[in-house]
């Protein structure tokens, strides 16, 4: 089956899919985007991921390409057509294409709206939580407004490929105070020796992870600890657990830092728990 | 007549001129691009341009779409098509289109190349530096690595279309010391009350401007004192003249910083005296 994408309007063939080469995502990264997990034939906290694009777009001045209803629709529609039971949605919204010129454009220019959607392996997901990941850490290099989740990822990029240089998944970045910021594309976490989850609070140089979100409510439905405080890499090594966040990997656990295991080289009982319980408090949208 | 862009390997219609939605340029901003004067059908310091663009695929490990010989080819073939004798040629290469992950594509995956000519009216940009621009000063929120010539344009965007909205031309970005690091799509100097050119070192938190090293050319060669540190926003307001650089406006005089009128609020002696003898010096390639 050939997988089939939307863009302005159309259901294409991915592989015929294209936006003009002066769209403004291409030429200056000035779009943004969300990824929503889908889980038996259900968007995941699609309220909070809509509710995300439209503040990235509001503090770009961009508008919605479309009523948040239709989109929604055409978010199921391309699921439907690629046939996504479990897997992800990727929906990117540009200011449109014009003649190229850092100025926004005119503004009757349309938005670009492309959607694309991937069926996942759900056991392969399992698979590696069961063993964990190794994470690197290095400086946060990136711009101040990564709260806004644009397109302009090259620094993630770089940062990730490094990582997988490495033998890692993912990697942690970190402020010049040697507090950790987040992950590349994910939220970083610890559990304390008290057990308490700690994760940093969203208003500071981080993107608020709708699964780090929602992981609150479930801590706090569990009668866990959270603490929304910042963390330094030496503290993160020290701990008792760690994982990360992000839409597609929900509840990832971290095993080693840089060279440091952490607790006994296997996922944590927490983090573990948490991933079990995840979908039982998150929304879920057919 | 219509506009025509090339696009990897193909001479098409600007108006039909796509790329790939999982194009690593339209998703992650994972791509480079340089724009070039265009002189009385000369490319002007092309040779820099192809030099810089080297050095920026270099760093992101991205390589040359094709030999460099040829690429001048399309360039030249992309300006004839497009009759442009006056005005610029704009290229972008991305590391190419494939499904969508943070880490690098199978190095066989071609790189992106899209090719744009546009003419720009001379007459237009002498009478604009016969007036001069105003600039206002944002706190620089841009990325490290902003001596690639990547893409992720987004801070320039946003700020340049700050200064629209207050009236201004460009922005001069400053570090936290206060100094300026450059302009949104240029190079900023200023002239010492001794006449001395000042510009910040390019190792330092800028990029290397083309139009910046050949302009320090010809300061020498006309016997000017040009040095290479930083300046503070305070000094630039109190200096005697002020100025950018860039390949499409060469060199533009700037009579306000935020509110403060330079010298007197004229383009300054210097500034103008580059600007008419800058083709005498720069590198013109048929």
């Amino acid at each position: 089956m050939s997988r089939i994408a939307y863009v302005n309007g159309v259901y294409v063939p991915l592989r015929d899919a294209s936006v003009h080469v002066e769209d403004r995502g291409f030429q200056f990264a000035d779009s943004v985007y969300e990824v929503c997990e889908v889980r038996d034939g259900a968007l995941v906290d699609e309220t909070r991921h809509m509710g995300r694009l439209k503040r990235s777009l509001s503090e770009l001045s961009i508008r919605m390409p479309m009523a948040e209803n239709a989109l929604k629709v055409v978010l199921r529609e391309t699921l439907r057509r690629n046939r996504v039971v479990n897997g992800m949605v990727y929906f990117q919204v540009s200011r449109g294409a014009a003649k190229r010129d850092f100025l926004f454009p005119s503004p009757d220019t349309p938005p670009t709206l492309v959607v694309i959607a991937r069926s996942l392996d759900r056991a392969k997901g399992d698979a590696g939580a069961a063993s964990g990941i190794a994470v690197i850490t290095l400086p946060d290099n990136r711009w101040e407004r990564v709260d806004i989740k644009s397109t302009g990822l090259l620094p993630n990029v770089l940062a990730k490929q490094k990582a997988r240089q490495q033998g890692a998944k993912e990697v942690w970045f970190f402020d010049e105070q040697g507090y950790v910021t987040e992950g590349g594309s994910s939220n970083a976490w610890i559990v304390t020796a008290e057990n308490t989850l700690l994760t940093r609070p969203a208003e500071s140089g981080i993107l608020r992870g709708i699964t780090r979100t929602t992981l609150m409510d479930l801590a706090r439905r569990d009668n866990m600890v959270v603490t929304e405080r910042a963390f330094t890499v030496a503290e993160a090594k020290a701990a008792k657990e760690a994982f990360v966040t992000s839409a597609t990997n929900v509840v990832m656990p971290v095993v080693k830092i840089d060279d440091t295991v952490i607790g006994d080289g296997t996922p944590g009982a927490l983090a573990r728990k948490l991933r079990a319980h995840f979908h039982s408090v998150a929304e879920h949208s057919v």
